[in-house]
């Protein structure tokens, strides 16, 4: 039994506790949250316990892992804190904003990395993990272009926006690493940002973008996403070789499918939103992390992999803001624990 | 070149003079319609002559082959005149609306049945032919369920019933015929009948129907029937086998998919008719047909054929009144020509 | 919070009480079975008591609520033991494999009928829930066609034939229930049996049938069945009406989509049994169940409900054997609790 | 009746003269070949004369417009002769592969551009076409984002590559006119090339391509381009706006849809090239063409289409060959005649 804390009980932490209370070999033991009355709820509906002060986390005997689904500047103290008292971490994404930041980390627990797992959530989606394996075994041969289509229902108000780090860092980032994940080292981005809504005009930030990375392979990743879609959260991805191609469709709540006198085969919308569509997704990231802390191996994707998608998302962002290409040099990153 | 008389110039016999003008190898020589001005519209439109006398049909020296579309009450008479004359013959179908008028015909024409074909053209339609084919080469393992959806869009005015012979001699016919298609010799006939719309309650026919039709294989077909389908003609067919199965869906006009705040996926309706559903069936019919007589072989489906379908239909029609179901003796229809 | 045992540590029993262990307002207190190990296992795996002895559940002080999941002929004596003692029940189809042990279970717990549930769990399932709720709210005008397919992924041994009441109390009943639920009361059954594998040629059964149910509105359901499918559980189902038609389709793992040479936009197989392709239905008819007690309201499907599928499925065993058409006496069962 | 001349009686010559020969207003009266066989094999198929000397198509009474399917670098001088000669002309894309010579061929023919249009045939197929009208009646509200997805089944051989003009002006150029078609005018071009198959490498062309276009509208188009694809002719398209989206998705042969022990929902590969997918377009194209002519209006797309298409490959080409970013200036073109 791993006995975890989770760090937040926003909507996040939430969602981690309700997956580590059905997993069978994982177990909530605290809850911090700075607003005392978001971490007694959160608690108390595990049979937890709750704290205002988040030193308790890393003091607690009972406690071997930690969920961080903190607000993102608090990422690094944490994850280094936490690695400090000997305890295996989770951290939401992105584990900062700049990537001097997340080099501080990586200096801070250096030795240590592989006790850090990143919650790129979509590397362990049922349905994008299927065509990853099945293109690792060949299926379609050498991947050769690589079309995600990613898009949320509804924007965030624009007052988010601030301490978001844009589009690309806030939304994109998780679609930068699934090109990672399947298309393996880029070595050159471009991006177009679109200002679609009326409240993005003066926003310095974009609700739309087309971002294209090429792969050292030769391949090419396209990734167009949107902040908003009337039809539900748009998460498709076709991964395209010589052989054929795999495709991930969207999922609907049902298998309903309606005919009219006006049109055929209509199904409902899109599972509304990450919560839904990555439910599955992040029991199975959790389940890996627990899986690799018992066997104590290093659980994937580490640290390293973060920084690789923010550095993918800091070119982006130049991209599109310049209009220049980013070439990014050959990836030299620490390997993970073996 | 083989050269051809169309008999009625109503929709269907339009429908195989334009199918005639597209063929490389067949000339459409003559129209007869008893309504002169018909006969000549369509006459006029493929460079044809026109005659409301029939017996010119027969006479005509530059005729090779005729195409009856007449209504049904003239077919048998039509087709022993025009075999008579040694025309080959391509009958719409339903033959007759009684078995005993077929095997009148059957007698008349004895020694030459191997120039008439029956027009059950969802044979040759590209789809069907193409599961036909799939089944036949053992794809799904022998054949132990099909299932036939066969709806129309809109159902006939209530006075057209009188002389349709009902709903499986007019409607189901030709699912009776798809069932033949697929299954070989059946054995025994259950149908139930419905009266859908308000104005078939008292008309002595029925508007839906449910067929079930047991093999000599011992497979079993139904046969889900409708007049009216507000999405369109509803056209579809499953073979199922122990190895898998292979399913027929409808066409669409174009290969549209719309995705809105309430539906996903939406194509649009189904092609609203035979003319269009089946107008490349139509085509490979009579190119059948053609190339039959080119090769002096002898075309199916046969005036057998149109028998067996019939006595189907009337086995589906004595067990829907009755409530009883019907065995069928074994057949033993003259063999086609070899 | 409602107390539960469960009698049945089989595969449906355990089914039921890792159910149980996900639902917040209930709780699994004892498992019954009459193998020692079986109860122990079940019963450990989930925190519970376990006991061999099946009086212990209904003596439990902290019982309020049983699941029956134990074979067919013991239902009847479990029902009527549990109400007795004051617990309300959940009893897996079928009540029996004879109406007359049913109309027993009724007299035996008259006034009481309303603590009974009985265990149509694809009410529950969120696709056909779906289409029930459109087709009720009138989105496709009064339903004139049903159409179920509906087949098992294998066929259970032949040795388990003898004491499953054969194929249309075991497997179609659930389809007979869910004609029911969507087109009220049945006046006409016909059915077609087939032996489709080699071993059920002698085995007095069959592994394959069709079956046509009218219903008092004049609607007909038609329901498919196959012991075998090599795709998976085959699960469809199509509600047609004048305004339209809502139709389930089967469920798969993923949603991948692969293309290929040969091939283009296929699926996986479908979900391989009930287990998986229900799962949410459980949970959703378990969660039914204890809103009911909680509320002091009448749960549903009732004892009522079961007896009326058991009678249709004795009607079509009738028709499969005989060949004979069965009419329905109008349905006066006693209504539920109000 | 408007009579017609072909000039060039290869693939694309042989299309045009197939789908002359179904309109019932269309007559095809010429064909002109160097090739003296090829120019005769062609008329003789469709009851024309035939010719080896272009001059008499110029100099012909019996001829009103001319199709020009001959290669590339004939397309300006023929296209001014026809014009000069009073013949409307139907010219296939691209008019000429750089941009002062379609220059050349606007100054010689001032007055007269109403007169020739360019053969963008799949603003024609029915499926564009339809997404087009829907997405210009406000169905999706403004377009956002346009994806398309345009691959052939198998590249040309590499002899081919050196008077192509490259990928972009090829192939891609379709694309970029269907962009232009839905978003207007575009104001940025970014493109990155692949060499994908082995022979490609030393080919200085490309066989995989993804471009981004930016409109004037704030619109982004998405192009994903393969020389190859192992499942036939890769056309799709979907238009995104705040209300919905609407896509083209591929079309195959038949409806067939195969379900096995591994798989569920094949359909069949799609259709192979342009001239099975287009067929319909190239008819629709021809009509439009012909209903301009007998209105005395100007058919569309126009010369300035076929020269900003050709601006936008250029700028693609330039691109991909640098890594720039490509601004647009304004658009300035002559409009159609009134």
């Amino acid at each position: 039994m791993v006995r975890f804390a989770v760090i937040g009980a926003g909507r996040i932490g939430s969602v981690h506790a309700a997956t580590l209370a059905r997993h069978p070999r994982a177990e909530l033991r605290l809850v911090h949250d700075p607003v005392a009355g978001a971490a007694e709820r959160l608690a108390a509906a595990h049979g937890a316990r709750a704290t205002v002060d988040v030193a308790e986390v890393y003091a607690a005997d009972d406690v071997d892992a930690v969920i961080i689904g903190s607000p993102t500047p608090l990422h690094v103290e944490q994850i280094v804190a936490a690695v400090g008292a000997g305890k295996a971490v989770l951290c939401e994404k992105p584990v900062a904003l700049d990537v001097a930041r997340v080099d501080e980390c990586l200096r801070a627990v250096a030795g240590q990395e592989h006790r850090v797992m990143v919650g790129f959530n979509r590397r362990f989606d049922p349905t994008f993990a299927e065509i990853h394996a099945r293109v690792a075994a060949g299926e379609i041969g050498p991947l050769e272009q690589l079309t995600i289509i990613s898009r949320d229902p509804v924007a965030p108000p624009v007052g988010y926006l601030a301490q978001s780090g844009g589009i690309f860092r806030d939304m994109t980032i998780h679609d930068l690493d699934t090109a990672r994940f399947f298309l393996g080292e880029i070595v050159e981005v471009r991006a177009v940002g679109q200002q679609l809504a009326p409240d993005y005009a003066g926003s310095g930030d974009f609700d739309g973008a087309v971002t294209t990375l090429v792969a050292a392979s030769g391949a090419v990743a396209t990734v167009v996403n949107s902040r908003h879609c009337a039809t539900g959260y748009d998460q498709r991805l076709e991964a395209f070789g010589p052989l054929g191609s795999l495709a991930a469709v969207n999922h609907t709540a049902t298998a309903v499918r309606s005919s009219t006198a006006t049109t055929s085969g209509a199904a409902g919308p899109y599972l509304d939103f990450f919560l839904q569509r990555y439910a599955e997704a992040y029991a199975l990231e959790l389940d890996h992390f627990v899986t690799a802390l018992e066997a104590g191996t290093a659980p994937s994707p580490t640290l390293a992999d973060g920084r690789a998608a923010l550095v993918l998302a800091d070119a982006a962002t130049h991209s599109a803001t310049t209009g220049e290409r980013v070439l990014l040099p050959p990836v030299t990153v620490a390997r993970s624990h073996p």
